[in-house]
This record gives structure tokens, sequence and C-alpha cells, in this order.
């Protein structure tokens, strides 16, 4: 329970299977608010409406709608957009530039913006302290189960919660997975320690997963704060505090979105270590976590590391390949850039069974580090996206 | 038949099926030489002992295995690189260091050098004029089908030949496809002259075309030339007439690797132009011909145009979206970044039903274009990484 949060959930005929598509979260109270934009140069008219509303500070509520991405709509997108968030506006009886959108779905198919109004009265009726599992079911899209989570904190006594709900399994890259995130909380907290907070959360959390590669045209993450809680950040030491259950919570949603990617069945971590720069351990972990030569090996639980080797040499970053070495979970299989042999291989085939485990890889040529989350690459990933819109 | 050229393929035992693993091509003079080679930081032996070869600019011979990469084997891959080519040039009774290596298959493996020294002689005593079909074969992997093309010419009336062979079909991204090729021809030309039409060629050619992203450890093409036509490029229109078939030439072999790409079940041109400079021009059509979300529509035969806009929107490019107009063969699918209707649609899912066809983007925004050749993603393509090594 995220106190002064209601939520909503119900299906407006947007998807084709009569599920529910619609959503909608409003704050009792103006609460403060935060968000993070696609920086996809193609931006869905939703995202680019958003950009500016957040800028105010201040939101009540935010409507979401799955199965059209409102996106290459021009003007009649922009249109829809502003129409929908309005249309619930009205029925609430907030003011609509204080309504966020976000939408999510084919790109490029004209938006059923009636269907949207007209649904919205229901939309509004459905509102209820218990309505996040419906608003977190409305707003799937290939994501295969809800995702949701909540944390508690305090602040000098006080309790407070964060609640977050999360969907996107697919297009999923760092540079903000494709998803849609929205965060609600009871805390109290001035909108621009919100944005700082959530920025930097966000580096840590769907800044640093990987599905596809692909970027959307969608990505948002909003947090909406109405302090209901009588919890109110307004020290250095609260900050702190409550960064650190955003940020545990956002890599919590990551992990989330990861382990539900399209056809994944295995969630891994590659952790970079020994990197001369930031910069290069991002590009060498990124360019392995991207490779499909990897992620199919990982769906073929074949530890062929040299894949791996092949994928650090390709990422533009000067290195000595002599000395490499990677680790699957405890398992030495490459040192000194060759390969560790019969046993090891043995031993790894093992840790490559296993749902979720570890990559790590040293560099050997300095003291940065990075760790990013992959899922592998199945068969089921090439069928889901072959029929998404069929 | 290119003159003074003889070839063989025979089975090592490096394959664990039996089939043929080691090829030669052998030149009877000594010939000209020009190679190029992966950019990849891992470099596998014989890439490595070949480039300090080629730079002679004389070679006789070139030996080649299939079934293992000989890369990050340390000391003992670069002492089998050597014993390899070795082994080979005492049967022929050639210098050593006249003979180049090269080698594809699973990276990281011990070197089963013994048995490609056993069957040197078998391989020597089996170098005929007839012997290309069989060292087509021998340097397959994943490929489907061998893949050799042979063009005519000449100069000043005298007749010479342009013979090529190639194998690769996972892997391959431009900055070099993960491929070998090897080019010979019995025209006579300086290795000055022969390296500079060398990488002018691969420009448009193997550097335009792309399957998976990935790039090899193992990338080698090499041309070799010994004026046994009596034909010799000794003119700057002789040299015209010879980058214009060799060009052409090398295009055909890329073209021949995309449709023999890893699953591929089509073979698309991403055409894109009016980009505002050459390099925009590239990473946007790079972005697209690469990414996983287009290549399983296209597989899926999905006239999903949206995710081309979201790639080209995360190609790192600054454009206007609303200037974008994207066409598949003749079918206008997108005008000024939105899409042209349910008509146009139906009339482009007959386009993607075609094994080939192209994709033309105009950014409205410039003068430079570039194409580049991609493939589709399959169910295939994962169940053959999947289990590539077991």
């Amino acid at each position: 329970m995220v106190k002064g949060f209601l939520a909503a959930g119900v299906a407006a005929g947007l998807k084709k299977n009569g599920q529910k598509d619609l959503g909608l979260i409003l704050s009792e109270t103006p609460a403060t608010v935060a968000g993070i934009f696609t920086r996809n140069r193609v931006k869905a008219a939703p995202v680019l409406l958003d950009r500016e509303r957040v800028r105010s500070g201040v939101c009540r509520a935010v409507i979401v709608n799955s199965g059209n991405a409102n996106c290459c709509n021009g003007d009649k997108g922009m249109a829809a957009a502003v129409a929908m968030a309005r249309s619930a506006a009205i029925e609430m009886g907030v003011p609509e530039e204080q309504v966020l959108v976000a939408s999510t779905g084919v790109i490029g198919e004209p938006f059923p913006i009636d269907k949207v109004t007209a649904a919205a009265p229901k939309l509004v009726a459905a509102l209820s302290a218990d309505g996040f599992p419906d608003f977190a079911t409305a707003i799937m899209t290939t994501d295969t189960v809800p995702k949701q989570v909540s944390v508690q904190g305090d602040i000098g006594g006080t309790p407070f919660t964060i609640m977050g709900t999360v969907k996107g399994s697919g297009m999923i890259r760092p540079d903000m997975a494709t998803m849609l995130c929205f965060v609600v909380t009871d805390a109290g907290i001035d909108a621009g320690m919100l944005q700082d907070a959530l920025v930097r959360a966000n580096e840590n959390a769907f800044n640093r997963i990987s599905i596809d590669g692909d970027t959307s045209t969608n990505d948002t993450v909003l947090v909406m704060a109405n302090g209901a809680s009588g919890a109110v950040v307004s020290s250095p030491t609260h900050l702190d505090a409550f960064q650190k259950l955003l940020s545990g919570l956002l890599l919590t949603l990551a992990k989330m979105v990861v382990k539900d990617g399209e056809g994944a069945t295995k969630c891994v971590e590659i952790a970079l270590t020994g990197a001369p720069s930031e910069e290069d351990a991002f590009r060498l972990a990124d360019t392995v976590a991207h490779s499909n030569l990897v992620k199919t090996a990982l769906f073929g639980e074949d530890a062929n590391w040299g894949r791996i080797m092949a994928a650090l040499g390709r990422a533009g970053v000067a290195f000595d390949p002599d000395r490499v070495d990677i680790f699957f979970d405890d398992v030495q299989m490459v040192q000194n850039g060759m390969g560790c042999g019969k046993d090891a291989e043995q031993a790894a085939s093992k840790v490559l069974k296993q749902p979720e485990f570890k990559i790590m890889i040293n560099m050997n040529a300095g003291e940065r580090a990075v760790s990013l989350l992959t899922c592998d690459f199945s068969i089921e990933y090439v069928k889901i996206n072959a029929d998404y819109r069929s």
C-alpha cells in the first residue's frame, strides 16, 4: 500500500484478444514528479508530451495504454495523446496538464483514440487502492508476467513506501530499456531532488540491461511522490536513504525485465573488471552482452568462450588479448587469453545449466569495472518477434 | 580455368563427420599477393602470420583448414600455423615463407597440428587444375553450399581469368565479414597495385554485408596473381578494367555469403539515401541492417516499418523523423515519417514474400547514400548457433 495513490486497469479494446490494455494511476493530492525518456531520435507522441509536462514538477495522474505505441502518427498522434490525458482528467476532475500519458505497442498504426476516450469513465470508476495489479496487467505487451514490487523505508521513524511497476521485454538495451516504468511513493520529496535521484538510480538499473540491442521510441520512467505518508526527504541523510531504496527498487525491476526477456531462459550478469577506463569497460561488456553469437551459445548452454573473446575484440577498444581471464561463476575458462582445457569446460557446463549465473571478464589492464545484465537468445525470441503483429 | 594454379581439398580428420577439411592452392610460379585481414583485436595465429608474410608481395601457396580457428592458442597456436605452412611447403618444394595459412572453426580449442602434417602429403598429391571445387568444399563450416565464381577479362586482346572462392555464413558484419576469401588470377599485376585494388573492391563488397553483427578473429581475403595468362596490368586503363572485374567478383561473392547466411531465407538490400554525410548514411543503414527486431520481422514477412524507424532513431545520428520516406521495392510504406496505410501494407506484404528485395530509406536531409546487404533472422539461425559446438 502506497498512501494516497489509486490505480486501475481495464479493457478498452486496443488489444485484439480483449485483455486489459488501459491503465491509470491517480495521486489523491498533487505529487512531485520526475521522468526519464528514451534517447531514441524517433520519439512517440506521449514521450514528447510528457517531456514538456514533467517540467512543472507537479503531476496528479498517468494514463497508459498497451496495444499501440502512438508513434510516427504525426500531428494526429500528438492530438491523440493530448485527448487521452484530457479524457481521464475530465473524469477525475484534475487539471489536464497534470496528467501524463504513456503508450506501448506497435509503431505507426493510427491511434484508436475513440476507444480510449470511450473507456475513460469505466477506467476512472475502477480506481482503487487495490488497483495496482490490474494496472500492471494492463500495460503488458509481450511480457509473460506482470512486474510490480515495493520497498519500505522510514525517515525519522515515519515509514514510507516506494512501489514500482514495469513492463517491457523486447528491445531492451542500455541507454534505457524499452519499457515503461511507473514508480509511486508516499514519501515527500522536492521535484529537483527526485529527478536527480531517479537519474542516479536508473544509471545502474535500466541503463545496465540488455535483451536484444534495440531501443524503443516510447521508453519512459516516471516517479510520483505525494508525501501522504508524512515522511519528508529534507536532509542529505534522508536523501541517501531514499536514494538507496529507489536504486534498489529500480535494479530489482530491471532484473525482472531481463528475466522476462522475450524468449529468455537465462539471466546472466556480465561483470567486466580490470579495464583502463569506465568507457572502455562499458563498451567491452556491452559488446559481449549484445553479441548474438554469445547469446545463442548461452541458450545452447555451450561454454563457447571463444565467442566472448571475439566480441571483446570487436568492441573498438585496444587491449592485449593475452591478458584476458574469463570465469563462468567460479570456474576459470580462460587464463591469459587461452582456454583452461576440458576439465574447465566440463565444470562450466554445469554453471551454464543454471537459470542465473555470472560471466566475469578480467581485462587485467586497469581498475575500472562495469556490470551488465543480459539474457540468452532463444528460438522463442525469433518466433515472438516474427509473429508480433500478426 | 585460371592458368598456372592448382588446388586440392581432402579430409584430414579435423571435422568430426569425416568431411573435407583441409584445402590448398598452389601457383606454379611465384605470384604477387595482396591481403586484407580482420580488424578484430583478437586475431587468430594464421592472421598474425599472414600479415607478416604478405608484406613481401610474393606467394606460392595458401593452405587452409576448417574445423578449428587456431585462435586464442598462444605460442602453441603460432607454432602450429608455422608448422602447417611448412608441412605443405616441404611437400611442394617451395619456400615456406611463401606459403600462407588460414583457419576457420571453433576458437580456443588446441589445434590438431599432427592431423594436418599427417595429411600434407595426401593434400599435395591431390593438387590439380580441377581441384578448386574440392578446395571450396574443404573450407566450409556452417556454409550450406560451396561458393566459387570466376570472371573473364582481357588486356590488349589477351584474355585472363579471376576466380574467387569464399566461405563464411555466421558472424558477418561490415568491417569485414567473418569469412575466408581466396582469389586467384592469371593476370599479372604489381603487388602494390593489387593491394590497392583489393582494398577498393572490398570496400563495396565484404565491408557492406551483414548477417549477425559479430566479426571473427580469422577474417582473411587473399588475392594471388601469377601472370600465367600473359595479360599484364601495366597502365591506368588496364588497372581500371582489372579493378572493375575484381570489384564485381567480390560483390558477387559477398552476395553469395549473405544468401547463405546462417538460417537466412531472405537477402535484403538496405539502400539509404538523402543523408547529410557518408558517415551518417553508413551508421543509419548499418543500425537498420543489424537490428534483430528488423531482421526477425523480415523473417516473419511482416512489413513492420516502425522497427526501421526505431532503429534509425537509435543510430546516434541527428535527423528529423518527419522527413523520412521508406519504400519496400516500389511500395512506399512511410511518407514524412508516417505510415502510408493499409493498402501500402498489403502491397508490401507481397514484396516481403520474395527471397530478395530492397528497402529504400530516404532521410531527405542531404546527398549521401550507402547500400548494405543483410539477411533475415530465423529460428534456424538460433538452432545453428546454439548447437554449433555440440
